[in-house]
């Protein structure tokens, strides 16, 4: 029986697509559908993305629901330099065997969150700007999320796309601020996180080792991934950014952190898009965000995704 | 047959009743619906005045839908201290014999527009929040809006909530914003207009002089509104803001302006929601709003106003 | 006897010209010094150009002192495609004879408000940094400043360089505010009353008819910012703004305002540099600004400058 | 012969004495004079408290100079709850046997840096008001500045006033951000270096035993320290942050850091006075700031501070 009843909201990008695949993966989600956001690529782009991850992972039937095609209030940014021309790139993906469904993602989050007979968890892995117009345009919905993970923002790490600002936060800081502002229960899985919890050196090796194409798939996103980190980084390891979120809810266990007051610079000059954490509680605003810093053991979380991602697609 | 195909957005407001109901005897308007905002009052409030006022206009077959409850990123600013409890004080209302339709106004607005056979005009008479996340939702809608008219911002008369702000952008001045850049032809019709469209002296006893039960009902609101403006400004009469944004509509030749690039300043201290009037081409941006700043005859605005008023409800 | 003991602040500029010559000729004012300040043009010039206007007024005594080379905050932004090369291009300049005096102008500005026998007023034609340093190095000096009168900022005409913002706040809001803040009289002459004082049609040839070299040198002056203005604006007459300043000064009785609250934005995206006047008085702050807005009779603001810059040189 | 001959701008505050006592008493530093600024303590308690200091140490030959009494834009921020009414609180000091020098700190900054025969090393100690005042005012003196050293900031570490601030840059961010551009070698140290610096557990204790009246004043203003760091964090030993700043500056080999693009937030809603620090150089901004980091040795640290703090007054 699962633990939580998700929707997806996201913009793959290879880490989206080995935490959608994750999540196809693991019995403890039940997979409502996935919904889209213009963010690591144009809206097309990701929701067909979308489409071709579960696909492989042998789940046409989840539904896909297009959303967004750029954030509230500020242009779309999309990083080719980073995920490459489909975003998805490593893997000579089949094309999608058909588009998203008809209706918008946000009014799928809506009606799904509305209706479900139990609460719904949003898992966010790109900007928010579908979650935070759903939650503005139905706000009665906020007592029927359990809760919102999202993947973004960084403190004590700094950002990476400016000194202050990680990527998902920047495209959208006002999406980030409505979701943080909601009162729905929050976890973030910030750069503060994800850089705790790096994948094992040359993992694509080991994931090319099982032959299933799921996993060959993988090991191809995985090496495209590590080839790109480790130029500009300079490291022999780089964490799977949104597969981390995806874990922090399945194995709560191996994660640290603290509930805090969070919210969302809007305004700066150098600061705009970054996530203000109050870890000591200096403001004395109510807190409102559960702040994921550490991992206890990075090589199990890659242990256990790759054991799930392992199962996959086999007898989908 | 009519020249445009509206949708009125609106917060009602007495002036806003007005314009509804202005719009309502005017056969150069087809009027397909009314969706509501949060603004002079609350949600719950603004969409039973509007139910309320197109019953009075015998035109209970208006379909309204209830939208935002707050402003995309600010908190909402209601003003019962202008419009009285109910936004409408001034006469007895009957209650509204029915609630609003099934269905977001966002949803509404996109839907009508997407389908309808003829380009639609959308009369915005409050905060700017639905028309912004409609057109933030579905961008394609842009192609299918012949013109958007929003009463709303003041730049050589300043503002009337802050030295430089008018109620309408202040209170959602991102959705502003969204809407001014949203490529979609724009009329403004702010404070430098209707500042230069004062009702006639003593407006409201003339109204009341006709008998019917919308003229009682106009009287009742516009004396309300006279005994306010005159007791605040201390002039002896005061301009129907959102009415004069129908009445710009209805009757381009009596009103002056210019097409210039226009935008609404988010981050100032003492400017926020502004609207900056770039009057002079100085920024080299592009002209995206009609700027209406003079009337050449405001005592015919109210003469024909009154005419249309008080065929209404008779036959209806 | 002096009505005002005055030291100008200025960076010269045809119309700051003016108003020194202006200055220079009035009974009334006691001129103690002139300080510069970078704006129109690069330090070194603008404190050159005061120097030949003093030596040209037959006043070479008259104290120059040289201060800040650029903003408290932002970068320098000279406009010599409005004032040409030199700042005072129209006339064939003798080179000054010497140099500023030792000793910066904040330093004088502070030493001579403290040590003089009566209060000192202030005329600010330009940026206001040496003014805010002045008021915050020594905040004694308040209290022996009669009055601050400064050129600059707009509210109802909009501004000059930006649709918000005029030149001389713009290109130092910081220490606009600071002055604004100061709790010293301050009269502001804006755009709002530049603008309501434009030149006689043609003046230049009138000051041109006098013969003296004073007035062949303003009647350059003045020929040359007839085709600047003109040729941009469109219109057939041009106020001298920094000259109008010292009129206000001089006689108060052509010109109407209010006191009322003023203050700067310095954060806006598209208003900063811009004064923000409360005219209505809707911020319930302290009136702390006579914001000047009309004159009574233009041309007889420069029929006195006429005759008072026709008078000097001859026996100076 | 010393290696640095500096100014100490200061706002004592028990750990400006304790720097300014370090300064004193290392032969490395020539110390040619204090200047104090608003901070800790509103001006004349800083500029008193800098006499009885400099006082104390037997040097009441040494120049102090009182600066601005409030920040360039902002109001001042005294914290008498973090330092005792007195800010230097813990010690029975004996009044001050004289005031401050003649003339303005701006101007002896100014001066000395201007005419003394070698370039002159600023330690900046609170908020850089009057630092940012001197080169804004004159400034050719760049060039004969050797380095600012300062203590204030933090990015890694977060801040002590706000999630993002520390008190000295966040009293007058504006100041900062001159200083830091202002194209002057600099020295920052920050919360994430004086935390990585802490001073032993019960050092006041150790202090205590030495018996010099100077060791005596330390020790009680250490207790006084130690009592409010460990009430309000919850540690067992606290950073004396103005002592690391000169500490730094005469053993930097024990400290580490980065060259690096490090500017100040003065904009933002939550992050105003943020120092942001480009450390992995995503900006493309010029290096103009060495930030420290790490201590290797804390314990050494402290010990070296003893030892000299040991060796003062008795014959000074």
């Amino acid at each position: 029986m699962p633990l939580h009843h998700v929707i997806i909201d996201t913009d793959p990008g290879q880490d989206d697509a080995f935490a959608i695949l994750l999540a196809l993966a693991s019995p403890e989600l039940n997979v409502l559908g996935l919904t889209t956001v213009a963010g690591n690529m144009g809206l097309d782009q990701t929701t067909d993305n979308a489409r071709r991850i579960v696909e492989l992972a042998g789940r046409a039937d989840v539904a896909v629901h297009a959303g967004c095609a750029r954030p509230l209030l500020r242009g779309p940014r999309p990083v080719p330099e980073i995920h490459g021309d489909t975003g998805i790139d490593g893997w000579d993906w089949a094309p999608a065997r058909r588009g998203p469904e008809q209706g918008h993602a946000v009014d799928f989050l809506i009606e799904t969150v509305r209706t479900h007979a139990a609460k719904v968890c949003l898992i966010a892995l790109g900007p928010q700007t579908n979650v935070a117009m759903a939650l503005r345009m139905a706000p009665d919905i906020a007592d029927n999320i359990e809760r919102i993970v999202f993947m973004g923002g960084g403190f004590f790490e700094g950002g990476n796309m400016t000194p202050a600002a990680e990527y998902n936060v920047l495209v959208d800081p006002e999406a980030a601020r409505i979701v943080l502002r909601s009162g729905v229960p929050i976890t973030a899985v910030p750069l503060d996180c994800t850089h705790a919890t790096p994948a094992p050196v040359n993992w694509s090796s080991s994931l090319a080792a099982h032959g299933s194409e799921v996993m060959r798939a993988c090991a191809g996103m995985m090496a495209f991934f590590e080839r790109y980190g480790n130029a500009k980084h300079g490291t022999a390891s780089r964490p799977l950014h949104d597969a981390v979120a995806v874990s922090a809810l399945l194995w709560p266990e191996l994660f640290t952190g603290r509930l805090c007051p969070v919210d969302v610079e809007c305004a700066g000059e150098l600061t705009s898009g970054m996530t203000v954490v109050d870890w000591l509680r200096q403001t004395g605003k109510p807190d409102n965000c559960l702040w994921l810093r550490g991992c206890s053991n990075p090589d199990e979380v890659y242990r256990r995704m790759e054991e799930r991602l392992a199962k996959l697609g086999s007898g989908g």
